[in-house]
């Protein structure tokens, strides 16, 4: 998708046609595929029960830059814009922000929690752009608020496994507790104040492996070493510090690499967790973790469900399980299809800033289907050779006889056949021509002989096959060829073998 | 769908939370109706042959201000942005400028001629606040570029047809042509300058009559009566020129309202201003309008066409025939649910603006649905008193048996049964009181009785009435009582009696 950004016109006499870098055309050769893409998410969501909102993308401004975990860095992408009522307003960044503004304004009266929604729109970042990062793009999100229940993670979990089954994708999802991350890095003996920083670390283990991560930690204990971006830890914590801290650090990384890298079934690594990870942290993570695993067994969803301890998700929202969902052949692609977590303290400290003892009184987890990386996974499946430029899966072709064209499209249509007529007045030949330019599977010609008949010529464009048949017959046929609404992927080969 | 707005929550500590005027949360008890609304558009405008497109609501300023027909009053209202960059950025006002843009970008490359199109997203205006005028909105727009033909006309017609049947609602299609109408004016014996003044007036007949319009016309010709906008006709053309035109305005109202007035069968009104309209354009117009009528008279529509002459659609950016829909009742809802037109001319000039002869090479035609009204109308069939606040067709309510609970849950999602899951671990009770709640119509009470017998106890949330069942049957109950996937009327119905 990335070939016709910043295309531009150069037949047009007026304004240069050119497209926002970072925002993308979807010609129907993509937003055919896209759109079966959200409408199978879409139908997943609601069988398991969440219900559609749609909130605005455009906002005042100050309630996008209300106090929320993971703030900073999100606000200066904010678009930023004055109304000619002078009010300062912004673009949505995210769905996360709204769902917790509907809370707090709807709860009690519009909204009754639990509350379970999903919403599919566009988001904004003006940021810089790097390859995979756009400015304008589709989420796609389901979140439930006010349960603390593990076990609906489990149902997000097999949403997700769901939806990927009906995408024809053979997925794997790794799971992992934050709760039981911090717990394993205070056992290793990390000073508090290094959690986060550790974690963040540890994140990477599965990119840069375990002497990457020891590397990157022994780096920010190492005040010689300088830093990217922000402050360096001695300058917050003091040389003294971090050369106290460096002391353990040997045997804190090998305990700490002894848990996350420790082999075997999950089972036996959970409970070798459980045995040898004291804190209380640890504990309480484990057994969250462990009722979702408990939960799944049974249902015998078709992604390998790994136990990943290293795994945190980045950004520092999420307080519980995460869930990170990867194709299963890492070499076709690497990045994840769909993530989510819990993140218990959001919404209680977006909607009460100044009351940090309120700042959990909306538990919540949310599941995201990344469009895009989908999408990309799909069409590397797919042989580039002939396009989708319609939706059509027929065009009737008048030859002369217009009006009873109309009709016979008129027919095809009653029986489900999504027909396009050709209106052109152009020779069979050429019209031939432009079917299979955009790749509409059959034609259906009408002239003469057909209108007598009753009937019309159908055509296979692929074969070249044709014959001439009535409305019932044309449709059984179109229909048998044609994607069934099963899995995106059969669609996909509606001109293969 | 009013009353949400700018509401305040008193709860919040922090910053206020409040919705920008002008823009709208949807909750489920709006968007499950939306949702298949927009369904419904979407279903049909592929089963017509439209494909899907998105393109972005973000812009280079210039390209949404490049010339368009109808641009200044358009123009004001759009929301301008500078990004981090420096750019001058805008937000899309409508669906028809990107459209345009993409046949300028992508012809003989990815598009070919004719293109047919759909495109469903939201737009922005940045004007003052009246009734029914939103700042954010969805639009549902198919259109064709690259045809002449009189029958596309007759297809769009169809189109919007089937659309209001699927949704269940009884509504009639005004249909005009503006050639015909320019023809009219002209033979009536109104100055050629005075064509496009005398168009917009006429236009109000149907809301205002006959001698509100012909007032109108008086008082625009008349230098003593003041203009609400822009300059007086006076100051354009001179006040001799308008005392000129004064002389022979008795008679042209007279000719005109003969015309538009004219009662009888829509063939014998068309023969009759074939017979007495001779200007060029007005025969031109006959023609386009005989023959897009002619097609649709073997369809048998449900709505009936109505020849209305005085039909314009306000905008200046239509070039030949025009459509309008509305409820049957007007009494219940007065303004139109779908509209369009022929607009041959806007998309020449905006991709060659320097030139004129080159204005007519892009003829196109489109189709327009209001969500909004279409949605408001479905809603006030609809008893207000029990708002479905989930989009669920029954809920899992786990007696203590939560992983058996899971259980029953996939076994009916499986069935395509909607199934929300209660993880409150709330009592029974509780537990009912939030189904009835949010409206869900069923619950499946899962206890140990239940797991033992493999069944679950279904009860219908309306009667009372439960049985034990196991997920077949339950299913089967279910789907018996539910929305079948056909209008959207008997969706409304499904707590019905």
């Amino acid at each position: 998708m990335a070939d016709f950004k910043d295309t531009e016109s150069a037949e047009t006499t007026g304004t240069p046609l050119r497209l926002l870098k970072g925002t993308e055309d979807s010609l129907p050769e993509d937003q055919i595929l896209r759109q079966r893409i959200i409408e199978t998410i879409r139908s997943v969501f609601e069988l398991y029960g969440f219900s559609p909102v749609d909130t605005p993308i455009l906002s005042y401004f100050d309630i996008l830059a209300s106090k929320y975990a993971g703030g900073d860095e999100i606000l200066k992408e904010t678009y930023r814009l004055r109304d000619q009522g002078d009010r300062e307003l912004g673009l949505r960044y995210d769905l996360t922000v709204p769902f917790a503004r509907l809370v707090g304004m709807y709860q009690g009266s519009r909204i009754r929690l639990p509350f379970k929604r999903y919403e599919i729109g566009k988001v904004f970042r003006d940021g810089p752009i790097k390859k995979g990062r756009l400015r304008e793009f589709i989420q796609c999100d389901a979140d439930i608020v006010g349960t603390s229940n593990p076990l609906a993670e489990a149902e997000l979990i097999s949403l997700a496994d769901r939806v990927f089954r009906q995408l024809g994708l053979e997925v794997r999802c790794e799971i992992n507790n934050r709760r039981l991350l911090a717990g394993i890095i205070e056992a290793a003996g990390f000073a508090p104040e290094l959690a986060g920083t550790v974690i963040l670390s540890v994140d990477k283990l599965q990119k840069i492996g375990r002497e990457g991560v020891e590397k990157e930690i022994r780096d920010k204990l190492d005040p010689s070493v300088p830093v990217e971006r922000g402050p360096h830890l001695a300058d917050i914590f003091g040389t003294e510090r971090l050369a106290q801290w460096r002391i353990t650090l040997d045997a804190s990384l090998e305990r700490l690499f002894g848990w996350l890298l420790a082999e075997g079934e999950p089972k036996e690594r959970l409970a070798r967790l459980r045995a040898e990870v004291g804190t209380a942290q640890a504990q309480r993570g484990l057994n969250e973790l462990e009722r979702c695993l408990a939960v799944l067994e049974p249902l015998q969803l078709a992604a390998p469900v790994e136990f990943t301890p290293s795994l945190a998700r980045g950004l520092e929202i999420y307080t519980g399980t995460v869930y990170e969902f990867f194709l299963r052949d890492t070499t076709v692609f690497a990045s994840s299809l769909a993530a989510g977590g819990r993140y218990d303290r959001i919404i209680g400290q977006f909607l009460h800033p100044d009351q940090p003892e309120r700042a959990e009184d909306y538990p919540a987890l949310g599941l995201s289907f990344g469009v895009a990386p989908i999408q990309e996974v799909l069409r590397l499946r797919v042989p580039q050779a002939s396009p989708q430029h319609s939706i059509a899966d027929v065009i009737v072709v008048p030859l002369g006889a217009e009006v009873a064209a109309v009709q016979i499209a008129e027919q095809l249509r009653l029986r489900g056949i999504r027909t396009d007529l050709d209106l052109s007045g152009r020779k069979l030949r050429k019209a031939l021509e432009y079917v299979n330019a955009v790749g509409i599977p059959y034609a259906a010609i009408v002239g003469e002989n057909e209108v007598a008949k009753g009937c019309l010529t159908l055509r296979n464009m692929r074969s070249g096959r044709q014959e001439m048949l009535n409305a019932d017959a044309a449709a059984e046929v179109i229909r048998g060829n044609l994607w069934s609404g099963a899995p995106v992927e059969s669609s996909r080969n509606r001109h293969g073998a």
